[in-house]
């Protein structure tokens, strides 16, 4: 059948172009009769890809040569752990500003692992509906280092300023809106996410941090866990999932040949703005419970005056080809996804549903 | 080009029908209009794929129902650190055989983590040329497990035997010779393998454990480091490889199609006795250093005369469409990985190459 309009948390939609590149590749890459799954990550043809990769996001995040770029296997769950094993245990606390269920599950593991502490949190009734203020964040002096999530999968906020930390590292887990536009690298001493949201398939994280601060991890840690392994081994201490990180070098390519990260801004700003201004014009109907100044721009949630109308959005939806528009299971509702790949047609096709959905059943 | 013979030591060489399945539905996975990648992996249609890879895995190697079927993000790497967080520290040895580079830094990274023994290793001169007798393994009484690799990609040994643990569950690194034969699973406690080499793409490792051993697992370490936290959530307790696990399931569909593991045996031993046969026929020109009833069938390891010969040999061979024969950097000389995919076809244009150069070159 055609692709549909996928909606979907993550896993997401990829740009279609990048998939293509790799269909077409799949049996032999570039000539070399095989495919680059096949290829030996010590040989030329893979180690071209490996570091192309690394010199796109570079070029497109302008990471200065003050920051490593590092790719690890395990998702953003492992550096929920690896972070405090890491930078933890020198009697400085780790501060976490909770903003959600991700901030939450980074919080409880680093709880296993050193002394941690609540710099601020915004849940409410067991929501969470905004990013805290800057006045809002008590920060421990001498922190090891302040952990934020940039933006929240399940309650649909993201942060739209750059916290000021009273000194310590700014860490932030950037999984779900890494590359949604330019940022200032700077700002942060260490960035990390989940490839499978705007940048490639589940099974890498991408980490951007302080070349300084990643020398000066804890050693008596497996190896395997300090960062400064994989940044001696420019992510090839140990075999690299390969074909994720081509397949991340294929979606970098085609962001740069679209324009960079201020093209992909402007195309995501067009997607959320359309979409929350018509939420906002049927208040009556679809109900958006985050405040306006924390707004996703990558996860757009909502409710319907019933759970009944909202399963049936969802369905009918998918009947038309629009899927993955169900809230996560902890907040029910509707999640609308709106990643890098996702296509400005996509949303104005899902605005008109939803105008027609509400005119048959408000 | 046309697809080469393919030699690589891992990642390596897959079967093609596997690769052509994914070449077809990279854009649209089985109707539903996104490829298996864009797909949620909380959503049916990967769930099924999920489930479809441990099931057949489970057929294959007939697991009971007493053993965990996992697959985790690291490859053996991370279970080298795994292992001993969550199976030391009661004051029990874990004791590993050292056979070669990968149960070094087995060795070495449990080291850090607990109270480990050298239970034999058979090192002389910088090699390996054998796998230790039964007699030579020194267990220590009640020791937590005894850790074997049962195939060493460097130095083209394999053990031909389950040793006997005195008791202690018997962990195996299986990464370069998952699957290369039927064996009795039950004999072991703890089983292994990064996917590159038989089984899939870089990126995703398979753990076949106990479950009772896996519910023993210390609680006192990070969630995402326990094995139960993979075992309770049937590997879905974070977003996990999806792609790489639908290749799992890809190629372990062909395999069963072809035959199951019995065919299997009998295809890898077609190759490795002719390989074999050949280089004993040439003992004066190729020499092949690893005793007899050690000798790897999936890492045929040899040298030439000199090494000026060694790099025409590779460099030869590569012109004829027979790449990945150059040794391990640390080893140096001609090592022909012949893993699952390597079709016998391969082996005996190998032959034939070989014997021409000896003929040319002796």
């Amino acid at each position: 059948m055609a692709r549909v309009h996928n909606f979907n948390a993550g896993p997401a939609a990829l740009p279609l172009a990048a998939l293509e590149r790799a269909q077409r590749e799949m049996l032999d890459f570039e000539g070399t009769g095989m495919s680059i799954i096949e290829h030996s990550h010590r040989g030329k043809a893979y180690e071209q890809v490996h570091n192309e990769a690394i010199s796109l996001l570079r070029e497109l995040l302008g990471i200065s040569n003050d920051y490593d770029v590092l790719f690890l296997q395990g998702g953003a769950s492992h550096q929920f752990a690896m972070i405090p094993m890491n930078f933890l245990g020198t009697g400085r606390s780790g501060d976490y500003v909770i903003t959600g269920g991700w901030s939450e599950k980074a919080y409880e593991e680093a709880q296993r692992i050193g002394d941690v502490r609540v710099a601020a949190t915004t849940i409410k009734d067991k929501r969470y509906t905004r990013i805290p203020r800057q006045d809002e964040l008590a920060i421990a002096p001498g922190a090891a280092y302040v952990h934020i999530t940039t933006n929240n999968t399940l309650f649909g906020t993201q942060w739209h300023y750059v916290p000021e930390t009273a000194g310590a590292p700014l860490f932030a887990d950037m999984s779900s809106d890494f590359l949604w536009k330019p940022i200032d690298v700077n700002r942060y001493a260490f960035i990390y996410a989940g490839a499978q949201k705007n940048i490639g398939p589940s099974g890498i994280a991408v980490i951007v941090a302080r070349k300084d601060l990643v020398a000066s991890g804890r050693k008596d840690i497996p190896k395997i866990f300090q960062y400064r392994t994989f940044a001696e081994n420019n992510s090839l201490y140990n075999t690299p999932p390969t074909f994720a990180i081509y397949l991340v070098r294929n979606v970098l390519a085609v962001t740069k040949e679209q324009g960079g990260l201020a093209a992909v801004e402007e195309k995501n700003r067009r997607k959320g703005d359309l979409l929350y201004a018509t939420l906002d014009a049927m208040a009556d109907f679809y109900r958006a419970p985050v405040d306006k100044d924390s707004r996703s721009y990558m996860n757009v949630v909502f409710r319907l005056p019933t759970e009944d109308l909202e399963k049936r959005f969802v369905s009918e939806a998918a009947k038309q080809g629009m899927v993955g528009l169900a809230g996560h299971r902890i907040t029910g509702g509707i999640r609308v996804s709106l990643y890098n790949a996702v296509e400005l047609g996509s949303v104005e096709c899902l605005v008109a549903f939803m105008k027609d959905f509400a005119a048959r059943a408000g």
